[in-house]
């Protein structure tokens, strides 16, 4: 089973956002066993959007288009798709009343012409429902190809993918079962990781796929299985990970699962009910924002310092104007002292800390740029580290992050 | 002047990575007049990628390739390209020095077998230099159609870009003269604007285009402008660019040009001798790392606090525990007290704080899920605001910084 996803807006390929939307729906497909074919991204126009319609068609089973469904001139997806399958606009009365329940909630202005138009959907199209939107999913069938229209916000596409267009392709397909194993690792390369488990990857059986996912200073490993035999499945990817493994063994940190490493952090400090304070300088306020991305955060997350400017180190954080000035700012004794005092400060079990010169230009200290001190402390010890991630600020800036929560998740980790 | 982006790598298709490249390039690419005609993500696959190329060439002018340049056995590109042109690999010193160079500083191994695979280039191909890693960018042409592959790692392809592709394309190509203009605004919706100035955008020249860019809360008007006769095109988008500043004066907040309202916030406050500092809540660290992602922070950034358990408003931030006992955690009483205490604590000119319920459950608060307190304390006021941003803990979380960096700066605009 196979899908293409046509995203549609000049807003893309002028670079002003970002496509998100394909990498969620993605992998809420591979999940399920549908493989992404292509992803294609293409501008408003009429003609173009037809073309990629018509080869999406020949190539793969599912197409998923989004975006382009605004209430502005240059959203022209819906009339394009009606004109694709020759079908007209008609009006929904679930989708209007949607479109002025959302107006009375949160706008609470009346509906002008154009916010109607967003009612308006292809007669032979099954809606799909947008509760966080104006603009309804649409549902087409063409000779056994499933064609699904989504809008490009992205909570929006995301609800929509997941209550909808998900639960009626299970329904309609009958998809292979497959099952996905991600190794967490840190710590070695890309290719000394490949270096040492080449003979492993060479005698994988067919239906088994090894993928590297190297990230800033971290590697994930991704076992994936495909067939219809589930019990096949599950059987040759037990023994395959567990040998996986055993010859990563010193690097393995933990299994992904579709959880972040800030997520598995944040799931056994709930479960060891523990909590965690960081004081960040380099990373501005990045550890933190991982954290608090997710619910769940105020379980174990009590709070966290962006000491900044050197002086709010002093001030706020209390770390020693005489230890800030014999060491530097970016100095294993500023980084141990800002993770003890950020633990008692938030009166939590850990305290992370980190301290660094991100770039380009030195800051406050006469630390090589890309130089970072990592500390966590505990009731009873503090640990530290100093790194060198070179001398690009964003590089600097994310390989401290995901250093950091390599360090913590392996703190945490101890028996 | 068009050009397709070819991404390929399975991590995208299957959902892992999330593809920021084409975004940069498709940016940098649109201001100096190359239109994006596509852009196509492919797995790792010969055939695929043989078929893509060929289908790009026979589109557009310019195909930019990224990805797909590691040393691992899933990275094919380097061969399939040799391939598309015929050509075989041949090892080149120059990049073989920097694989050794950047392996004895940064890795501090000697290089394997594997590494030294990432020396092989195209024997037609100009090398273009990698800084910041060991895949080289590779610069060839046919028939007057010009292919670059460059590595999928975003500092990496980022700084080829711009060091490298973007001056040997300016070298080859005569571009026309190209002018963006966009106005961020605040406050009224993408529909209501639409209708508001239909007549303007009926009316506008041919040559000049505009381009509605809703993002959670604000909506930003971009006009651009595309001609051979730079003179015709600085006097008519100076004409239409007065011309819809007046039509939206009341939500007009400024020129974003290439920065975004964070850095616009940041020169300012720069220009300004002034300084800030925030209390985070419900939006946990995001609009510290806003600030911070940016070089120069430090010139009016102090520190923030993400003050995320009830508590630790209290003991860090010196919220008094009768005012959240009496009106809540989220409420103007608490906003205003963390921007006045946070002001204090970091000693700063500005003082921002959020407090909110990102949901999806109510957390320390009967607050509705989605209310969010934003509040800046200045010396002499604290100015408070609440909103609903309904449902969706993203939604809330992004919504609420963007009205945030809003609300700011119209503080600091303030005559």
């Amino acid at each position: 089973m196979t899908a293409e996803i046509i995203t549609i807006g000049d807003e893309i390929l002028i670079g002003q956002i970002i496509d998100t939307n394909s990498a969620f729906i993605s992998k809420e497909f591979n999940k399920i066993g549908i493989s992404i074919f292509q992803i294609t991204s293409v501008q408003d126009d009429k003609d173009h959007i037809l073309k990629s319609l018509k080869e999406a068609e020949d190539n793969v089973d599912i197409i998923i288009i989004t975006g382009g469904l605004g209430p502005t001139k240059d959203d022209i997806t819906k009339r394009t798709i009606c004109e694709y399958f020759g079908d007209t606009l008609v009006e929904d009365k679930a989708v209007l009343e949607n479109v002025e329940h959302l107006f009375s909630k949160y706008i609470k202005t009346p509906i002008s012409e154009i916010n109607r138009h967003q009612a308006l959907v292809p007669s032979k199209a099954k809606v799909l429902m947008n509760k966080y939107g104006t603009a309804p999913g649409m549902w087409m069938e063409k000779s056994d190809k499933v064609f699904v229209s989504l809008p490009g916000v992205p909570y929006e596409m995301k609800a929509l993918i997941s209550d909808e267009v998900l639960p009626a392709l299970r329904e309609k397909f009958h998809f292979p079962f497959i099952k996905h194993k991600t190794l967490l690792t840190f710590g070695l390369g890309e290719s000394a990781i490949a270096s040492r488990i080449e003979d492993f990857e060479d005698n994988l059986p067919d239906f088994i796929k090894l993928a590297y996912l190297p990230s800033l200073g971290r590697v994930r490993l991704r076992l994936s299985s495909k067939a219809m035999d589930k019990s096949l499945v599950e059987a040759e990817m037990e023994k395959q990970v567990n040998h996986l493994v055993k010859l990563v063994e010193d690097i393995f940190v933990g299994f992904e699962e579709d959880a972040t490493i800030e997520k598995l952090i944040g799931n056994r400090l709930t479960e060891l009910g523990k909590t965690l304070s960081i004081a960040e300088s380099c990373t501005g306020g990045r550890i933190a924002q991982s954290f608090t991305a997710n619910a769940g955060a105020s379980k174990y997350f009590k709070g966290s310092l962006v000491s900044y400017a050197t002086e709010s180190k002093v001030n706020v954080l209390g770390v020693n104007e005489d230890v800030i000035n014999s060491y530097s700012v970016v100095s294993k004794e500023v980084a141990e002292s800002m993770a003890k005092n950020v633990r008692e400060l938030f009166n939590s079990d850990y305290g992370l800390s980190t301290t660094g010169n991100a770039g380009p230009t030195k800051g406050d200290s006469d630390a090589e740029v890309g130089t970072v001190w990592i500390s966590i402390a505990t009731e009873n010890e503090v640990l530290s580290e100093v790194f060198n991630f070179g001398n690009h600020r964003e590089k600097v800036i994310m390989k401290a992050t995901n250093k950091a929560f390599e360090l913590l998740l392996k703190e945490i980790s101890k028996k």
